[in-house]
């Protein structure tokens, strides 16, 4: 089956795109986590929501979630690895899941972690997003984890029952702080810096402040990829997709809202952009129908 | 005394600004009128704007004005009929009071009613938008007030007292379908429809479908002027500003937000704009002050 709309993301952009394009009749589906989005939940209070005031983060997603859920909209919490524009339609790769779409609407919100020095020169050379995509490559051989989020446990775990070393390095605050994690015991934690991904023609090592370890593969997992390793062809300009004021990216069909097109970073604003995201895409699948109808 | 941030418009773009600038400590006006928004209010239920679903205009009214108190943001009923851009700061005319603001955003709505023919040609020659501020020029002439709304009536009141003739010609609902009016005795009261403003130099009649009246000035009395008669110089295409995706115009300092600017005409959309216009409004502020230190 295709989708009319796929939505990436489940912040207040992504929701909001979601809502407008259910009113609208439109055949969606909405990729996010079960917080909706964990910026929101963590605010202490929210107050320049216009029509809620003194409010906190956790209350104004149980208000988005009442929303979305008196629309029958639900939220799918598989992670979205690479889409691709195939001209007729949109190919969302989740994991082995491939999910088709007419259009897409990014609300990825902006990943504030910046990329190690050379991840992005060895991606797809050594460096990728998804070890359940790549970890074939790497039967045998060496691999490290650079986690960013929980989850990333997981795939590390995942991969170390396939490649012959599983390096894992916590970048993020619980996995830095505590001492027991779920990790299988194979797994070696590295409790430092990575500074730099080195390689020749593909990635070799890793270097640390002050170590180095050798690997063959480096997964990298963090809660957004980067637009252009999400989306291939898709113009940025530093950590934002270009959109004009209609919420279009340079790819036909492919529109963006909230953070990942630029600051402000607020949720009213998010919102508002993912309305306009949503009403361009429905007005861009009515044109494809009348066309296709010639 | 001169503001930092005057918003015309109170429907959700200017609320939205004026929460957004107040939390950022500026010293704001904003010109707006009772119910708010005419439009939000007659809204008999509004379901795609994110956090609320199932509530009518009217509530969603209530939510904003609630919001804005909350906050201590009053609404000045006084209509800006002129903004001019006089360098370092923005004069606001309305009626005989003048506002001073370093920087505006115009939050104004769009304007259904199309221009009557020959209206803006002759704007400023015969055709005016403001009687307060132009009747000493039509006293012992004769002059026709085209009116889009009840306040109308009032302005053609003015004039019959200060003209030697004044026509009313009601263009709304209330206005063409009753019989009874506020009107003064003495006003002429013309239930057709104006097909075109004709002059020479100077405005000298009007034309119906059937029939041809002699007027010295026309002044048509709607709920927003349009954006070039309201601030003169700045850059529209077809009925909207011309903003960038920070909600600037051409014009430094002035900013604008909601149905002025485009479609989508819808709440939430507004309210997200009226939002980056006031933090990109804060944000030249902010420059400004470090330039005026150095």
């Amino acid at each position: 089956m295709r989708y009319d709309i796929a939505i990436v993301g489940s912040g207040p952009a992504g929701l909001s795109a979601a809502i407008n394009a259910k009113i609208r009749n439109k055949n969606i589906v909405v990729f996010g986590n079960e917080s909706l989005s964990n910026k929101l939940v963590k605010a202490p209070s929210v107050d320049n929501y216009l029509g809620f005031y003194d409010i906190s983060g956790e209350e104004l997603k149980n208000k988005f979630k009442e929303h979305i859920e008196s629309l029958g909209i639900e939220v799918n919490n598989n992670k979205v690895n690479n889409i691709y524009a195939m001209g007729e339609y949109f190919a969302l790769m989740s994991g082995n899941e491939t999910y088709e779409a007419t259009t897409v609407i990014l609300a990825t919100g902006v990943e504030y972690a910046r990329p190690i020095k050379g991840e992005e020169e060895f991606l797809g050379k050594g460096v990728g997003y998804c070890a359940t995509c790549d970890a074939p490559l790497y039967r045998d051989k060496k691999v490290a984890v650079i986690g960013y989020n929980k989850e990333s446990e997981e795939e590390a775990n995942f991969l170390s029952e396939i490649a012959s070393k599983t390096y894992f390095i916590p970048m993020y605050k619980e996995g830095l702080m505590r001492s027991s994690n779920t990790l299988d015991e194979t797994i070696e934690v590295i409790h430092d810096r990575p500074v730099q991904i080195n390689g020749d023609k593909l990635v070799n090592k890793i270097s640390f402040k002050e170590k180095e370890i050798n690997v063959d593969g480096v997964f990298v997992i963090k809660d957004s990829a980067s637009p252009k390793s999400l989306v291939p062809g898709i113009e940025t300009e530093g950590a934002h997709i270009i959109v004009d004021i209609n919420m279009k990216t340079n790819i036909p069909g492919c529109f963006a809202a909230g953070d990942c097109v630029g600051k402000p970073y607020s949720y009213i604003k998010s919102a508002g952009q993912g309305q306009i995201a949503a009403l361009n895409a429905v007005s861009y699948l009515d044109k494809l129908k009348i066309q296709n109808k010639l």
